[in-house]
């Protein structure tokens, strides 16, 4: 086939996979809509054809301005960085770049005069909100484009939701310490307001039920490697000791299982120890975590999608629960006799 | 004294301060010009006046867009986190925001596209480049706002640079581990073509050849725990083992660590290994990691320093070199006999 003059165009692309030009232009717009084998031949002709999308021209035909913003909490926690990742993976199939935006947690009025400018047509085309914190009434005003909640969530904001299963989570860990033969649990807890704490405490207490256990200890921090550490204090001081400890965060039980060998306690021989994320350090650390894997990646690629969809006025019920799993590893056993 | 009906203005702020109007501008757009004792007087007046900026008419006034964007390699990477929290914060007392746009590593023109209508000063005010390898030539256009480079750089472009010293880590690196004893030492690395790896693996020669060693062995790979969980295989292999393993960061040294005891060697009684960094996870692994000790957050903040003067058109010459400091910890220790 001899090289045309002039740039191929979306039907040359079309005709040579043998699909309509709407097929097309679904699997440029939104590829998990069309099927593998449409899309693997869409995307052969237009690897053949050299088909190419003129992104700025699109966005100016759709008024976009080419950016997706994203609200985090808090840009010094490695936690967010996969789901982002995965935020951006997905946003640049579509010529459409993530700028991130730290609210420091922002709850006092100037730092929310601070964001309040960028929720708005003008600045972004649609918005993915990390933190449940934020006050809902800044995504009610004139001009806001769609926004889509994320990992956090507030119980005010009426967005999209794209959650992990924190309950199931929760529900796993008291599973798999109590058919160690553990009784005697504590639980290293988040804040007591925040959402994903809240969810874990439901479904850890329901595991526990679920084996005849009617009570657990608990103490609350933040979710950092130092609230871990700062609580091997407290487990080493307490005059019954528990023989198994369920933490909120992958990095609780780091800091918490170096407290504890400091303290000449061995894991998982004398007190075992689980944590909640998989971040990529709970395979490296020694021993490796036993852990709760959140697919964090994924959940960002989801969010993004379900943004996009609302972008392109999809207004189905899109809210998604994305499940979670145990991962077994060295930090926990059953307890000593 | 009486609430008066007007909001608080700067002249009253300046009054109860006991100094000019100019002064509390300056505390205001650029505290770190002004004596402690001064910008302390200042901010007592702004809290007891009452006074606050109105920073969307500042910003209309100086045609400021109110956000700065930083351009990162791999936002899935968490060692950023730190450095634009540290950005971050020194813009907020501006009134400006931070954005991040993650460059995917961009190296073809498709990405490099999709990036240049952000290098404009029509959409931010200032540029932080944390990527030493993109082109030179993206920020060479009309209407590039003003560029400094954080942390990686690229030697082909002209903007100040705020590293830290990354040779004098090498070196602290080599004294540490020659002091303690060693004389085969393995140099864990990252891509040779990373301006960080190259200046690191300089300061380690030059520190071996002043301890009268005048070789060493170099693995090279990325910055990751895969990466040293990878190279502990090769290590185990080698006929003639190392007695010391110097890595280009502290995650390889944790991926390495694992791999070590996973097949059977303790750390540091048979193999010492450090680190450079010392991110967090440093002080909680076991064992502890000795490291370099690079500063992200200042470097963050002096890198948004540097961007601030550069957008009030101070154009002296404003590079920074930070220092590094050895941090020993447990995982070093004179060579088995």
């Amino acid at each position: 086939m001899p090289q045309e003059a002039r740039p191929p165009r979306i039907q040359d692309v079309a005709k040579l996979a043998g699909v309509s030009v709407a097929t097309v232009s679904r699997v440029l717009s939104n590829p998990a809509i069309v099927s593998a084998a449409t899309r693997e031949a869409v995307r052969d002709a237009i690897r053949q054809t050299g088909y190419t999308v003129n992104f700025t021209a699109r966005n100016l035909r759709q008024q976009q301005v080419g950016s997706v913003l994203a609200l985090v909490p808090k840009l010094a926690n490695p936690f967010f960085s996969q789901i982002l990742s995965g935020i951006a993976e997905v946003l640049r199939k579509q010529g459409l770049s993530l700028l991130v935006l730290d609210t420091h947690g922002a709850t006092d009025q100037p730092d929310l005069q601070a964001i309040a400018p960028y929720l708005n047509r003008s600045r972004s085309d649609g918005v993915i909100v990390l933190e449940g914190g934020l006050d809902p009434a800044l995504f009610a005003r004139p001009g806001c484009p769609p926004v889509v909640q994320a990992c956090e969530w507030s119980e005010g904001l009426d967005a999209p939701r794209v959650l992990v299963d924190n309950a199931e989570g929760g529900r796993l860990a008291a599973a798999h310490l109590t058919g160690l033969g553990h009784r005697d649990i504590l639980h290293l807890a988040g804040p007591r307001d925040n959402t994903l704490s809240q969810s874990r405490r439901v479904g850890f207490l329901e595991g526990l039920k679920a084996a005849g256990l009617s009570d657990t200890r608990r103490i609350e921090g933040d979710f950092s490697m130092r609230a871990g550490h700062e609580a091997a204090k407290a487990v080493m001081a307490m005059s019954r000791r528990p023989t198994a400890i369920f933490c909120d965060s992958d990095e609780i039980a780091v800091g918490l299982i170096n407290g504890l060998v400091a303290g000449g306690l061995r894991v998982p021989d004398d007190i075992s120890v689980m944590g909640f994320d998989d971040i990529e350090l709970a395979a490296y650390v020694m021993p490796p975590l036993t852990t709760i894997r959140q697919h964090r990646a994924p959940l960002g690629r989801r969010a993004a999608e379900v943004l996009l969809a609302r972008m392109q006025q999809k207004q189905h019920d899109d809210s998604t629960v994305l499940p979670v799993e145990l991962v077994v590893r060295g930090s926990t056993a059953a307890p000593a006799r």
